[in-house]
């Protein structure tokens, strides 16, 4: 269908090539035929956190008419399949509960995971609209639980939960708020080409209505004209396994994925065919806290999640621990892939929690009805079940202890105060840890007014702007959990103002 | 000019889109419109290592017209910017010099210095064609040196070297055979876009004849038809400093390249606009032989690569070691770049040569003469003028040579047969080490027919072919040196063949 899309862009050769070359006529009658099937003042591409948050704050902005397509069945996209969970630096629980935290600080731990090619200006802007975002959610009827988890590589404690404990959380709630408001949203509504004017602005899009996920020449082609702007926030590509394999050759169709299956790259390559900038498509993330014993994102995430900060992970063949349980993603996902039997194939290594504290989290009754963990009544219980040698495991466990006690690891440097000084005592639930592809990191590039800029000047190019994993280059080589949602919602929001204030 | 292309693309709008679509008599009408200012049956755009090899293997293989377009006002591109270092496996040269070597262990060290992520089968294709390439450059009429370099991150001795010690050695021995053999060649006509046909195969390419570099719309567009196929032999993006700079944030204009001014990237940019893969742009190579004592490539480079194996590089602050001085270049510029006073601005390290075995290669009397390297009677010269604490100083050159007789490294595990048992010994020439950009491992995929690869699908683009640093994917993370020349000329072979044997 890039023809298509050629096609739209025809108007836009009159005025560049229209004096030069001999082809006004045909581009003339071309742009006779450009037909609207319907407008709007912006069209949203993409309905999960980056195209909710757009909408509703475009409509705070006043745009009286907005849509959403939808190219799956259903709403949310890849948003819903996460823990729910989204940092955020000086909100006012964090006050209330004593966190000490800044837009700075968060900025600081997100550099440096970001291993020197994270964009400092992106990721200042994101985290300066931390607050405004969790208040625009709790507005928009997002509920959060009255804690605040610690999640790896951050130097305080500020990742917001929903008490939902899933994307679904923020969606849900944000999706009706951006009705009630006068959005207009549509499913099954695939996004195929930009359409350009004769200046090369973007001025609308060509979308397959009726479409149906997997049949590529499903429903029919309309043309839908933005008079404001279009905002593309159609996710990651964490499904086109050609892709995602050209940058990492070991990233087959056999490794598991938590992303929703329609996290293809569509609109990340169509931005690309309209010359904007690719990003760091190299750097695709995989998420430590993944189940082997499960498809998709599953239940083992939530569960490991809340427990790494009072649990440790186990090498089977050592009985030993081998990482900071609350490391960046990259330092801990990359370790556990070292995990290996004496023949070279995965042994994931084992989550080791104390029940008196899972049990606390709703996450540990899912994970054991669905077999993603076991309880366990003593350390010699666990060494029999996965062959572990029990010496080695007593010896860590009791170690384990006293630096609880200490509150200090000598081991990995791990920040013991995020455990809350919780022992690791019997019965313990004991879940297998093995990534999976999360999370892409690269993208097309972005201005902090989101913006879409042009791979040959640098510019941004008319009209378009993006949102969320669609876009690239702010978290660098990789990114911390909890980390995308707020990104998501303060850049949906950053497009809505540079469109409405434009 | 994204237009331009759009409108060239028209064609292709009828066959996709026509069916469904009110727009079959305006396609209609603009494919009317198509008029060929010439025709060829096979076109190459770019005429450095790659666009060379492929025109004149095109030719070999009974290509009737063949023709170059290059955009610059010189012939060769970045191609002519360096050492004139080649990598192959399994030369006679090598025989003659009693050198074990195989494609298996090149690309067993290719595929340790790309990190995990290099193409095996890219890597392998290209090594196992390098002992014809080899011949054919010398068929061409390219005249070697007698004796085999040692190049960093190589397990065996491989890089061979053209006497001109730069790409112009291999580039006019090419360009007067190419010439000789009936290819038409064009200097300053520029890529513009590709043109496509109903099907979506590339049939032409937009050319701007009589273009001058730095001026966009100098010269004409003219259209040129492409019956068997195009060639994209662009080379990287390293001159294109908003692109190079949204990879990696400290890559600003202020950073040295060694590129020649055309390497903008117009030729990626214009396949990802046609669809094509992006892979690995993030990966950007610095040179850890280059000179902040001169611009550009400059002469540095040829001395350092000279010298490295029997010579040391020093850190000014501690008067020691602090790499293994053939590592791959990834490693070796990383540590260089660490290399800083105590205000964090650069200090760059010192390159320390014995002049008794300097002297055996021109590159010394160009790094004296041009003030990129310097003469020092004695260690106290050295450690007076650089500020370098002397006895650390003295110390580490008596160890280093003690390794010379020992034959081992036990400070960073040089391979020290490398340096062929010579000591460090006064006099010494020193040359300041600073990287500077020099090589894009990233751009747009192809397979082992060199065909591109588009990113939606992950298949062939009819028509179209690249070959060279304008693709992406084959190094990984880091190249070895000496290892692009070799593939340059591979895969232009390659896409030449695949052209006429289609």
């Amino acid at each position: 269908m890039h023809d298509r899309r050629s096609f739209m862009k025809l108007g836009a050769g009159v005025a560049a090539a229209g004096a030069m070359l001999p082809l006004t006529a045909s581009a003339k009658c071309a742009e006779d035929d450009v037909s609207w099937d319907g407008e709007y003042e912006v069209v949203i591409i993409g309905s999960g956190f980056a195209g909710l948050a757009a909408a509703v704050e475009a409509k705070h902005k006043g745009a009286k008419d907005v849509v959403i397509f939808e190219k799956m069945g259903v709403y949310g996209g890849n948003s819903t399949l996460n823990a729910g969970q989204a940092c955020f630096a000086g909100t006012d629980l964090q006050k209330k509960l004593g966190i000490k935290d800044s837009a700075d600080l968060m900025v600081k731990d997100q550099l440096k995971s970001g291993r020197g090619v994270a964009s400092e200006s992106l990721l200042r802007h994101s985290a300066e609209l931390g607050p405004y975002v969790y208040q625009m959610t709790k507005d928009c009827g997002c509920v959060y639980r009255d804690f605040i988890i610690t999640t790896g590589g951050t130097s305080a404690t500020r990742s917001h939960q929903v008490v939902e404990r899933s994307g679904s959380g923020f969606i849900q709630p944000m999706l009706k708020t951006a009705r009630k408001m006068g959005v207009e949203t549509q499913i099954r509504h695939k996004f195929e080409h930009l359409i350009h004017d004769k200046k090369g602005r973007v001025i609308g899009v060509n979308i397959r209505k009726g479409y149906h996920f997997g049949f590529e020449d499903s429903g029919e082609l309309i043309n839908i004209k933005a008079k404001r702007g279009v905002i593309i926030a159609t996710g990651g590509f964490g499904y086109n396994i050609s892709l995602r394999q050209a940058q990492d050759p070991t990233l087959t169709a056999e490794v598991g994925c938590t992303n929703a299956k329609g996290a293809t790259g569509d609109g990340l390559i169509e931005m690309l065919a309209a010359g904007a900038t690719p990003v760091h498509l190299a750097h695709i993330q995989s998420g430590p806290w993944a189940s082997p014993d499960e498809g998709g994102f599953g239940y083992g995430a939530g569960f490991s999640l809340y427990n790494f900060p009072h649990s440790i992970a186990i090498d089977r063949n050592t009985g030993q621990r081998f990482m900071n349980e609350i490391a960046d993603r990259k330092t801990r996902a990359d370790l556990e892939l070292q995990r290996r039997d004496q023949n070279g194939n995965p042994n994931p290594a084992l989550l080791i929690a104390p029940k008196h504290e899972a049990k606390n989290d709703p996450s540990m009754a899912k994970v054991l009805k669905y077999n993603v963990a076991w309880e366990f009544d003593s350390v010699e219980a666990i060494a029999k079940h996965f062959d572990v040698p029990l010496q080695p495991l007593k010896q860590q466990i009791a170690d384990w202890n006293s630096y609880v006690d200490k509150g200090e690891d000598p081991q990995f440097g791990k920040r013991m105060n995020a455990g809350r000084g919780i022992k690791l005592t019997a019965p313990f639930i004991v879940q297998r840890l093995w990534p999976k592809v999360h999370y892409c990191q690269g993208g097309i590039q972005i201005n902090t007014k989101a913006e879409v800029l042009a791979a040959k000047t640098g510019k941004p190019i008319p009209g378009l702007f993006a949102a969320g994993e669609v876009t690239g280059g702010i978290h660098g080589v990789s990114r911390l959990g909890g980390c995308s949602t707020p990104e998501c919602l303060a850049f949906g929001v950053t497009a809505a103002r540079s469109i409405m204030e434009a």
